[in-house]
């Protein structure tokens, strides 16, 4: 039996994100940076669920802060088991936590899991997504719903939806120019007072576009 | 330690190519079938290397027949040892033989090997790549150059190419629609009398834009 073992720092590796300057389109004058992230699978973890994987009434260790304030990548990890017994382990909680868990992956992640056919979902839509086992170091939960892979979207605050002359639920066109130029077509419009001009897409998207050398980046209604 | 265990069904899973039927732009009395393949990490293989990997003389056993003639998938495979020590097994041997061993892999498999920056070149332009270590039951071989990311491109006869009014190594535009609609911006064009018209990304690219879910396929000047 051949196996292809991926250690922890792969893990990391992916989790580093890119963050680049926008670059073009807009006005010099235009006050507004575009950060564009590449979210690698993690997971958001609900109060009741944190209770059974870490222990009643654990508390989520910061590891290190995320772009969107009142965000970060936490210390604890756990196993993600998929319909055939494969595993990802060290899948990274993001807090603080959630109403609801939910897991998001790549589709090469869920394909590589054993799961066919995961939805594109905007977080926090989850009615009527899989569920999977999740393992922390005190135990078991068995996620009724909740895998999606995350719909590419960019948060904003209203006045740079107001710039972009974008609302709630529009969809934007992301063009990263480069070696491997694509243009993401369907880029969901999300606002808040709180936000940061920022752009998630995920691992498959970050390098099918090549990102890390992306030369060009413009935000497009 | 913890470590990330995939099995060679993932392997094989991820090799599933998906062919989808040209919808849309042009007219109906085309008769021009596009296919669109997403082409899992793969190797190229020289006969001096496979004398090495396989033993002295051996010729590769074809396992399946790939959509452009001539072409299979091999039952051989071979083990790719990364710089740090992270290895991809069962990567899969594509035939015939060629003059010079190449390794294609996808960024994400690339990163997870622990290889920061392949470049992005069309196959067969290994000048100035770097090399690897791979595996096989009789031999190891250390590559000096030819790790590659793909080039996103199509392959296509002259009369295609008239059709489409392209000529060798132009640019065209791929769009695929659907719920996480992409257009590929830079499809390199690759003519041949013997060619099938084809569309060959990476399993990234077909991941990003959901090809297994696309319901809408363009290929444009």
């Amino acid at each position: 039996m051949h196996t292809n073992t991926l250690d922890r720092g792969i893990v990391e590796k992916i989790v580093r994100e890119v963050v680049l300057k926008r670059i073009g389109a807009r006005p010099p004058n235009a006050a507004f940076t575009l950060a564009v992230h590449a979210s690698a699978r993690h997971m958001h973890v609900s109060r009741e669920h944190l209770d059974i994987l870490y222990g009643p009434g654990h508390e989520l260790t910061p590891d290190r802060p995320l772009y969107q304030e009142g965000n970060y990548a936490a210390k604890e990890t756990v196993t993600l088991i998929g319909p055939r017994s494969r595993v990802i382990s060290n899948l990274r909680i993001l807090g603080p936590m959630r109403k609801e868990s939910q897991i998001e992956l790549a589709f090469t992640d869920a394909i590589g899991l054993g799961f066919d056919n995961i939805p594109i979902r905007l977080s926090g839509n989850i009615e009527g997504t899989p569920g999977a086992h999740v393992m922390g170091p005190n135990g078991m939960v068995e996620l009724q719903r909740g895998l999606i892979r995350a719909a590419i979207h960019v948060h904003m605050n209203p006045t740079e939806a107001a710039f972009y002359g974008v609302k709630q639920a529009d969809l934007m066109k992301l063009r990263i120019g480069g070696d491997a130029e694509v243009i993401f077509q369907r880029v969901h419009v999300r606002i808040d007072p709180n936000s940061r001009l920022n752009v998630h897409m995920d691992t498959d998207e970050a390098n099918a576009c090549g990102l890390h050398l992306a030369r060009e980046i413009e935000l497009l209604k």
